[in-house]
């Protein structure tokens, strides 16, 4: 039995990616780069850990070549810029999910030289990351008074 | 190939509902039930949202008699009333995910009645909407001066 295609995963994760870009679209643009609640990153910041991983972690699951997490290493000085990137990335993944070997997704790998465990798992662990984060911009939304979208539209 | 197994989707299911109940029982009792930012529900009313979907859920996936969703019906005076339940339905869903019939997978169902996508896809949605509140418990807690739990810690 197939539980979950490929195909499925992957539609899965590209409609988290297309809530996560209206949620940081969402915000004002000051408050991207300057909002937070009880000591945590913004949303920009937040959002920069999930580029982070998406495409440099495919990359890395096709390659066998492990880097460390670039994580604050880039530079998003405006809305447009990093939407710019999270849309450049939605592209890339289509493309790079296509060359990840089937057998790949049961191998174990330890992603960006650090994370032991199956491809698949660490694959779902970009997804519940994604909606963890996501959530908590939910709540920065309500904060600042703004209507996050639907959770359910994808 | 099997890119996700019956046991792997349970087990993540299962990991992500012990740390969601590490998160209730971080909460001081009066705030799990009283404290919210921007309007939104307390962490006990997203935590009985996720009741009212995870059992209900499988049994109807399970008997294919469909129930409104029964949010808000229940009960919780306490958080020992409200991780006593959580922690019935830990057993219950380990039952009756072995009576989910696998052909039932990737069948259509219209789930409480309103909810139309196949069952692995509403399943998912569970798993999903449970990471989604549960990232929202955890700015409660950053807001509250809590250390929440890691989160890659199942």
């Amino acid at each position: 039995m197939e539980l979950v295609s490929k195909e499925t995963f992957l539609n899965n994760w590209q409609g988290h990616r297309n809530l996560t870009r209206r949620v940081i679209d969402s915000f004002p643009e000051k408050d991207l780069f300057e909002f937070s609640i009880g000591g945590m990153r913004t949303f920009a910041q937040l959002a920069d850990e999930l580029i982070s991983i998406a495409t440099p972690g495919l990359k890395e699951i096709i390659s066998l070549k492990a880097e460390p997490l670039a994580e604050g290493k880039h530079e998003y000085k405006t809305k447009a810029e990093l939407l710019a990137r999270w849309d450049e990335d939605t592209k890339e993944i289509n493309r790079l999910w296509n060359e990840i070997p089937d057998a790949r997704f049961n191998e174990k790998h330890k992603l960006f030289g650090q994370y032991e465990d199956t491809v698949i798992n660490s694959l779902q662990y970009f997804v519940d990351n994604e909606i963890h984060h996501r959530g908590q911009g939910y709540v920065y939304l309500r904060a600042l008074g703004i209507q996050p979208p639907f959770f359910w539209e994808r």
